[in-house]
């Protein structure tokens, strides 16, 4: 009934509470900027031959109470089992005091990530609980802050091993005993790179002197545990290199890899109280000796000290990987799943050691007894009982009743080939489902006697292999065992995170990573066990509800970008573009070219652009950027001409890096496409896009989307994010395939990537509609020419489009201000945070500038107290300028100022503690303080720490 | 099979994180505080007569895996539909942002009551906010920060009107289209004063000169708006009161109360986001004209000045009502419904004026597109539609039909009378329920046609009668039109959160009121729909999920107690009082004995012992204390004597308010008993018996349980509490009746009180069991002696047991510090402020003192922390006692310190700044900053203001 719905609109509608301005501030942006209406600032900013002109289709936007009820409705049709697949997923208990207040709390899930140290004090001590349990478990000298997934992992290792491997083999060994899914990804990522990969039984297959590395599984995919000590010794006397996939919770009753000789430990830590979420996000961990760690891919939380020589945490050797190798990294890898390491690291700080053996024994214990009921009933028990695996064998005829049965009480069992069945035990597992599975295995089974005589605690060193059990403490650090009662650890979690600035306190107004309102409504369905406990492998029919999201989702970003297909599998914005340029190799290929391997890429580039394409096994040839910052047309013309037989693809952000709507995109993609190349177009811009133009129709083949940033899902303080691609019609049949089947060109561990967080951006789609999403760009687009309007008198803007108006963010530059004043960007970033703010992205794309981008979630408000303190900082600036003021001894060189500063006895600066620590109109009671001074970055790379200090006191 | 889960305990085991001390940290306290073992602890303090022999009955703790499970089972078996029943619970839209980072956030629902204003700012502002949504709402001069619900509001609005009346009538008017539930209460609370109700039509039975006061219904329960103004005027002549039930949704259309005269309004702000929880918790209103403000009952907030001379909000006209009227009170009231009122005043700065008036408008249209197809239909209207509720009249053979399709079809209609039907619609209501309820009807309706004729918008004017459209504009302050976008009121919300101090960054040790864990496993649950959305008059066939979780948790009360019967209608701790009184005043009269109306009470009682036995129509007699702090048993055997004839009950608290097991309690039992009068046990310190004694054993008869004390519910800033009472089985025939259905004895609106926070206490008790919740109480104690053990020697512990032992809480006697030096009891209260402690409580039961109540749920740092703090303070005090400071000189005087004192240019103290912002072990970094400096209560009662300002700026 559209009379009735239209004029009796809900209370609770969305789109007005997503944008920022309200209508009255509105007009006056308008006015500042100097448009007369909204459609006439987008037809200054949007170049007229790309504009859309019909409505997306999505249709109106939803009341928040109707996307809820529908979210319930799709949720419901997951049903929910126990399962026992197994396969590098398994149940786990999160704690309700670490779900309700990091999981579910604005203060952990929309911060950044932690390029700005100084406030990000608490994420970043999350973040080294997580290294120093995963360093702890495995033995290794140094981890990372976590990898997307096991089976990215597993792949990055090959890689990494490769490069540090002191021979010059092209073969990596893969233990046959790993879960399938981790196989196909190592095979996707090998091809390009020239890899060839072996399967085999290490104990039998393996030839040490004829590969640069081999993986072990420990456990196996089977539950098999192997002694690995032999081959790993082989490996390092060929110069080849050891890695082992570990299962993190095994590691707290086995020996580690590192003990075992291990170079290399990688695995997925989702056990420890991050749910399955069909398939993620999840945190995977790399950990590797001190020899290989400047090789390490990944972020790395280090220990370093502040101005006044405190310990302060901040992301240790920057300067590596795809920032500086671009076209020669060997990963693309800039996303770590932060919001879900940081659970990981604050499961292990709950339960402690002990508490965590505590939880593997007592698995390996209900294991043991299952096996020694199964045996009862004559079922044949292919691989000992030593952790959670077990893998049967029964008569082929009787698999399939056994399954049904399982089913039928609620559990899913592995299909792990004819006649042999996978039983995965986990902390959720009770005795009663142990009985439950022997019914299954044979319903007349006698439970009681079985159980009666079922051991659960066989004492744990008789099934471990000799010499195979864990001897050495572990975990011995304040951290994890002062936060054992909830009160403890929800103080201890209040703390960490007060230490942080996110949205929930302030703008964080960061050019390329949209951080934009992340709703409630929208995040509130992520933890429905309907969308939670779902085993990614789990059957169709139980994941119906999945598939429709699923189906909608793909649909709805179709009709946003104008693409014909859409692959949500990538779980990272750069996982995305090796993703669609695979595709794009990948149909060059089945047309018979396979000789198109040239990329090119424009100098403004992010630096994950040419790694990936480094990665799909593509040459990088960068195309110049004129002074406008727009693609030298002369330049792509000669490179194109240059290249032409060879042209893979070119890959193009838009609106570019410069912020920029370029007024010749369709003329590059015509250039490229009539060259026989293919535009892959970086979706990192789309919210200067959506509903004002579609990539799939004016020209480009393939982008990812940032669904992390466009599309609402929060930042996490560094991950999850979650890059779908859409592809036009002819390479959908290069979208990756899946993974657990071992289909081609599979990216990610599991089918759907980060499947979990997915309702995040359907609600977001659905809650907006058409009227709503093209609102909100016109918003971005409005706020950022607002921000322009009152800096540029201040501050030169770099780059503006044919009108002078920039898109959705726009870029300040300060080397004016350093040439003159000595005055650096950093000094003014720091500066921005004693008045309370985080600071834009600095120094990308163009070394020295701001890059600002407002998003349309603020307020006029806002963007006023942000432009104001700009405004002021220029002021201070100016005093350096006219002399007044030294910059060693400014504000400025001294920010951000700590509570500290007004405690410490001497005080010798020319300007007063109060003007640094409350500069003009920061309210003494409503003040941030960052809670480390400046931080120095040189001397935390020279000595490097990156784990908790053992045995020592922590507060 | 218990030898399974014996062997595997769950990984979420509860007991272990709810009580805080680990095992190591209890061997180290039990050797500090001077006893073997937890036994002989228990020995030492609990009187050997009374302790429990065997354990409660409640079985082994559940995981918190189970209990989850289990609840949403429960919850699974309430059935939600749309509900049309009204009657004074409406559907409403509780906005995410508000349910997210209120509702479900520690930092506003661990708070305390704001009794210390100073690290209480945030909810302070919040319900300022509250007030002047109420005073602009009602068009009165001064709102309370809230009441019980709106029944009780009503009951005590007779009281107050009483109070102020100028005439000597005992007659009370009540409108007769009055919803019944606050009928009932009237009704039990008029009796015991001697007041007589008069029900009738205003226009036709209200002879205004025979009554102390009337109370108008507005609109009726029945959706009829009537203009009292006539009958108001009469009443003034008559010097009697005029009280107006206004629905606050109305008031936005509706010209408010104070324009039309009326003295006081009151009614419930349920459906201003608050979800319908089955009948609560909600927030009542009351306001009144500045008259009536200094007897208006509940709390107050208003702004008054801190030291440095801000604006600052605390509890204004605090001394007033129970806290000294004591045995002359009227009420006694002493919970308000912060967490409620917080989130109805936030519902309207969401929605701001015209929001608000918008969805009444909406929900007005949709009642008259209702109205016009009924009477399409020839449906007989009975009330004009004028807001949200029709009463309809059908043949009465069909009305069951058509409540079968209603339910059918997932409504509920109201059961009015026979043949009468009642539609309320609300917030939620969308068209196709209009489409429904005219099925409903008429199965053979033409939908489509009704439909089109219905015209939503009539303009309200002409269904409003003559002269009753509000005209003047409401809500005009800053605060109601700043915070629109989910972004902007976000970061109000935790900028609010971060000016308060709750249990989630400290310990709050305050005596008497069990600040323990609220765990967040306890809390899940009651924001769920199938708890959330159900309306209290539900038919029982769609609430067997709350019958059950009701049944378990009386049977579990009664184990625990020793009672035989439970009532949960009281929805506070006084209201259990109250009930509990009344229940023996019943049995009294039943026996023939109404003369038994002496109450005897120790003279440390509580305030709202005295209250409530006025209330219940007793007469006080005050029995003395001996110097150890017990009662007197000479002078409790004389009064008993003296008034032997007419002895009702005893109150008593046990263990007394002076934290002590008084060894005589049977003794005391047995002396009332033998004269003939019964023993109302106060449960406040139930904390301290739980698993050890059971009142119901050793000689009580009746006791409230404050289940947001020893049951987990978390005080929410000051309220909701919930105070069920138990009773011995010859009382059980006296407890509360069900109020909608006019049964006797009803002291709350709805038959179970605040439902929906049951789950709450019903999962505490299920997580830890006979074992854990004995243990608990052990803790409890165990912490309370650690505290005596360190602080003995730096100051006298007031009163100890028998054996030298405290209970769960101790009293440090101040006072001689306050003679030897002029530091008061509240100088060391906010010299805690510095150290980041929210203060023990102070002067109760005795002036001059700190009653310190740790909990269980504290662990050995904690209190460390503080007994550090504490003594810390006792050097400071030193100083002054030495003479090397003189006490207004000194850092207690001028406590708490703020960020302003590191700031300001004059510093002209004989201590240093730091030293009086950070004492001694205080981190700059991780310090909590009050926003303001210590306020000045006579200032802000002198100058009484208790709403926002209008029109300014507001921050």
């Amino acid at each position: 009934m559209p009379s009735w719905s239209s004029l009796l609109p809900p209370s609770d509608a969305f789109a007005s509470r997503h944008i920022g301005p309200r209508e009255a501030e509105i007009a006056a942006m308008l006015e500042a900027v100097g448009v007369s209406s909204e459609e006439a600032l987008r037809e200054e900013t949007v170049p007229a031959s790309i504009r859309s002109k019909e409505p997306m289709g999505i249709g109106r936007g939803w009341s928040e109470v109707e996307v809820l009820a529908r979210l319930r409705e799709i949720a419901g049709r997951n049903r929910v089992m126990t399962s026992l697949i197994g396969q590098g997923y398994y149940g786990t208990v999160l704690p309700g005091v670490i779900q309700r207040n990091i999981l579910e709390n604005p203060a952990w899930y929309t911060a950044y990530t932690p390029y700005q140290p100084e406030i990000s004090q608490g994420r970043l001590e999350a973040l080294l609980n997580f290294q120093t349990l995963v360093v702890e478990l495995t033995g290794l000298d140094i981890a990372n802050a976590s990898l997307l997934d096991e089976a990215t992992a597993a792949a990055e290792a090959m890689a990494l091993a490769k490069r540090v491997a002191k021979n010059k083999s092209n073969l990596f060994f893969v233990d046959a005993d790993t879960h399938p899914q981790t196989l196909a990804v190592l095979r996707t990522r090998a091809e390009p790179f020239g890899f060839e990969i072996v399967v085999g039984d290490p104990e039998q297959d393996l030839d040490a002197s004829r590969v640069f590395g081999a993986l072990f599984s420990y456990p196996g995919s089977s539950g098999a545990v192997r002694d690995p000590r032999e081959e790993i010794e082989a490996l390092h006397e060929a110069g080849a290199i050891a890695v082992m996939g570990a299962d993190p919770l095994a590691l707290t009753l086995l020996k580690s890899p590192g003990e075992l000789g291990a170079d290399i430990a990688i695995g997925s830590m989702q056990r420890f109280g991050v749910p399955m979420g069909f398939g993620g996000p999840h945190a995977a961990y790399m950990a590797v000796r001190d020899a290989y760690k400047r090789s390490m891919p990944g972020r790395l939380v280090g220990v370093s000290v502040d101005s006044a020589g405190q310990p302060a945490y901040r992301l240790a050797l920057q300067t590596r990987e795809q920032h500086i190798r671009r076209e020669k990294a060997t990963s693309n890898i800039c996303t770590a799943q932060v919001l879900l390491a940081v659970i990981a690291g604050m499961y292990a700080v709950y339960h402690g050691p002990e508490g965590l053996q505590a939880i593997a024994a007592r698995i390996a214990g209900l294991t043991a007894a299952l096996a020694s009921g199964l045996r009862s009933l004559g079922v044949t028990i292919e691989t000992e009982a030593v952790f959670d695996t077990l893998t049967v064998r029964v008569p082929p005829q009787d698999a399939e009743a056994i399954h049904e049965r399982a089913v039928a009480a609620g559990m899913n069992f592995r299909h792990a080939a004819e006649g042999v069945i996978g039983l995965s035990l986990d902390e959720t597992t009770t005795p009663d489902v142990i009985e439950t599975i022997w019914g299954c295995f044979d319903p007349a089974c006698p439970i009681d006697a079985l159980a009666a005589a079922a051991d659960p605690m066989p004492g744990l060193s008789s099934a471990v292999p000799d010499g195979l059990c864990r001897e050495k403490p572990f975990l011995q650090q304040a951290v994890f065992s002062s936060y054992r009662s909830e009160t403890d650890m929800l103080r201890y979690l209040r703390r960490l995170a007060d230490k942080d600035l996110a949205l929930d306190r302030t703008m964080i107004p960061l050019g390329s990573c949209t951080m934009k309102l992340n709703a409630t409504v929208e995040m509130t369905p992520i933890t429905w066990p309907g969308f939670c406990d779902l085993h990614p492998f789990a059957p169709a029919d139980q994941t119906e509800g999945y598939a429709e999201l699923f189906r909608d989702l793909q649909s709805w970003l179709c009709a946003i970008s104008g693409y014909d297909a859409v692959s949500l599998q990538p779980n990272s914005g750069a996982q995305g573009e090796y993703a669609g340029l695979l595709a794009i190799r990948g149909w060059h290929r089945s047309r018979g070219q396979p000789q198109r391997d040239v990329c090119l890429i424009p100098a403004s580039a992010h630096g994950t652009n040419p790694a990936s394409a480094q990665m799909a096994g593509m040459k990088v040839v960068v195309v110049k950027c004129d002074d406008e910052g727009n693609v030298d047309m002369a330049d792509l013309k000669a490179k194109v001409a240059q290249h032409a037989d060879t042209l893979a693809a070119i890959m193009i952000t838009y609106p570019s890096t410069h912020g920029v709507f370029e007024e010749s995109v369709r003329d590059i993609c015509s250039l490229v496409h009539e060259a026989g190349g293919q535009v892959y177009l970086d979706g990192a811009n789309m919210n200067a896009q959506v509903g004002l133009s579609q990539p799939g129709k004016y020209g480009a083949d393939v982008s990812h989307f940032n669904l992390h940033k466009t599309f609402c899902i929060p930042h996490g303080g560094g991950g999850p994010g979650m890059g779908p691609i859409g592809v036009r019609e002819h390479l959908a049949p290069f979208l990756p395939g899946r993974p657990e089947r071992g289909e081609n060109h599979a990216v990610s561990a599991a089918p759907f990537g980060s499947a979990s967080i997915l309702p995040i951006s359907w609600a977001y789609i659905r809650l907006m509609g058409d009227e709503g999403l093209a609102r909100a760009t016109t918003m971005a687009i409005l706020n950022s020419n607002y921000i322009v309007a009152r800096l540029a008198n201040a501050y030169p803007i770099l780059y503006r489009g044919a009108n002078g108006r920039v898109a959705h963010e726009c870029i300040v530059d300060l080397r004016p201000i350093k040439d003159a004043t000595g005055v650096s960007v950093d000094d003014i970033a720091k500066r921005l945070v004693d008045f309370g703010f985080h600071a834009p992205t600095v120094s990308f794309p163009v070394a020295g500038t701001f890059m600002i981008e407002p998003t349309e979630s603020e307020g006029k408000r806002e963007l006023d107290r942000f432009c104001d303190a700009m405004l002021a900082i220029r002021e201070e600036i100016r005093a350096i300028e006219n002399g007044k003021i030294a910059v060693e001894g400014s504000a400025l060189h001294h920010a951000p100022h700590t509570a500290r500063d007004l405690v410490v006895a001497e005080w010798d600066r020319p300007y007063a503690r109060t003007e640094g620590c409350f500069p003009s109109g920061v309210e003494p009671f409503t003040k941030y303080w960052p809670p480390v001074g400046r931080i120095d970055n040189a001397h935390g790379d020279r000595n490097l720490i990156c784990s908790c200090p053992e045995l020592s006191a922590y507060i």
